[in-house]
């Protein structure tokens, strides 16, 4: 049985950063949609953690160019992320259509840029479409997009279902896909009354966390961690009306390591973390790559984190992570 | 247009009762079991609403006799409740096969008695059961034991699938089923994240919420009201696990003549919640039947609705009912 595990820092491909005193733990408004913004943007990043390596998104909408997009590439910016119109916080503002944005993809294929699609498609009570098969009536724009721009890279995120995981080993190569730590870990149940467990994309069906499972057991090279964490502090949370996300930043690695042991897959958490991500975003230099060592230990998690008090816009308060006071089976003995 | 309606007082086929602070608004601990511990709950409800019809139901256990049946029976307890185990609040001694309890259903089957089924499997992760589809797997139980017993009375309760209305549909004229006020209004959408709308059965896709409505607007008459209505002090639903239940006892008849009518069906009203019900119980004689009249008026549902504090165990809080600040088209006028 093995006891220690030493990797390279994981490569998140999908995370929310924040604003104000949560930027300083990680939806922004107004939505970052010009080089200029995601540049500013990084550079109040890289002060807090100067070591790491940001891979800068802008926001897909209407006045997005073929221009920008050119423009973007040159000064580093690596992908455009696009959400469907309300089905997440802070997406108001998001497509109902990808029509009107083939030139600006066609511009991001040949700049080599990466397309992040949210998958879901908006909730309709008159098509029967909710939050429970949204992600599945998707899958069909993810595919007319690969196939209008086969060299264009484009990478499903927080993949909820055994339908996506499917669709996506039967595109091409160049075709991606994110899974989170709690998508691993949770069902519907999980989710049902308890606010903290509450996400979006929501966790589905038990044969659909199965094939996430599977997919990551079976080591296939374009599926790989996207934590999608999002801090939300506790009294956004447990409320009559609670805010969308999990949080699991600070203990990705000790997560996973839990998580992928329960079902067999401890071997893959190295690809899954830290390689295959890197590979599919092609990313060959980065400021700093550390190395992690995970330990066997049988320890729980926090029960919350605070946040904030100091400096900026003096906000304060705790987020509740994922799996709070549950018990994992690793930790992070060193980072070095 | 009608702008008035009256109607004999409903008749709520399925409803959560309290203990202490909580009985004078109105799951037991522990569950009613006996003739006499029904006899002597009966009195102290009906000490709280002397005018009340109360009709009595025993707790589906292994302790359960056939004479414990004919005793209850000539004693005036009309039903038998069954919970699977665990699926709901305080259901941990529910059960999981009803094979041994067939000698009980042939003394119910004789002595005229229902069999109030709380229609759903416990979730099970390996076998993909979880809450979106555990009513539609338990419904061969509902089949079987109607096959089995032909002429016991059965009652599927707060059916909320497809699945469910076209079994029951499918099923002879001894088999009813009751609808709650908040499945013909809610989808799952509607309850992720937002506390107040949990319950279990959870609601379901659009679809089904159509199916719901439907077999209603055709005025299916083994398909009536069963409210469920389930309070839980505020502090009990927004937190980290909310209590399962929706709280619609005060306005039951305007919220059904406000959701009625937004899918055509307010001709139904008196059907739905006074007359199948009492038909499919063959109530012959009720201590009171009132007249309510309802008027069209657009105002809000109260936000909250405050209890206890004098008497009894002294315990004081808020319940927040459902569709709380949202508006409604239909006030009761008067109760005669």
């Amino acid at each position: 049985m093995v006891d220690t595990i030493t990797i390279p820092t994981a490569s998140d491909m999908h995370v929310h950063l924040r604003q104000g005193s949560l930027m300083s733990m990680p939806n922004l408004q107004p939505p970052i949609s010009t080089t200029e913004m995601a540049l500013a943007y990084e550079a109040e990043l890289e002060q807090l953690a100067p070591k790491v390596t940001f891979l800068m998104s802008l926001y897909l909408n209407p006045s997005l160019t073929p221009q920008e997009i050119k423009k973007a590439a040159n000064a580093g910016i690596r992908g455009v992320k696009s959400y469907p119109r309300g089905v997440t916080t802070n997406s108001e503002s998001g497509i109902e259509s990808y029509d009107i944005y083939y030139p600006v993809f066609k511009a991001m294929e040949e700049e080599g840029m990466v397309l992040n699609l949210h998958g879901e498609i908006p909730s309709d009570p008159e098509k029967n479409v909710c939050v429970m098969n949204a992600e599945e009536k998707f899958l069909n724009h993810l595919k007319d997009i690969h196939l209008a721009f086969p060299n264009l890279k484009i990478i499903l995120e927080h993949a909820t279902t055994e339908a996506a995981v499917t669709m996506v080993k039967s595109l091409g190569e160049t075709v991606g896909c994110t899974i989170t730590v709690h998508h691993l870990q949770l069902v519907v149940d999980d989710w049902a009354g308890k606010c903290h467990n509450f996400c979006k994309p929501v966790a589905k069906y038990p044969s659909d966390r199965a094939a996430l499972r599977n997919v990551i057991k079976e080591g296939h090279p374009r599926f790989f961690l996207g934590s999608d964490s999002a801090p939300h502090p506790s009294h956004m949370k447990e409320g009559p009306e609670a805010c969308a996300g999990v949080f699991t930043t600070p203990l990705v690695l000790p997560y996973l390591a839990t998580i992928l042991e329960s079902f067999g897959a401890l071997d893959r958490l190295e690809d899954f973390a830290c390689s295959f991500g890197r590979k599919f975003y092609e990313i060959k230099e980065e400021k700093w790559v550390g190395q992690v060592t995970l330990v066997r230990e049988s320890w729980n998690a926090p029960k919350s984190y605070g946040f904030g008090g100091a400096g900026i816009d003096g906000e304060q308060g705790e987020v509740v992570p994922f799996m709070a006071g549950k018990p994992l089976g690793w930790k992070i003995a060193s980072i070095a």
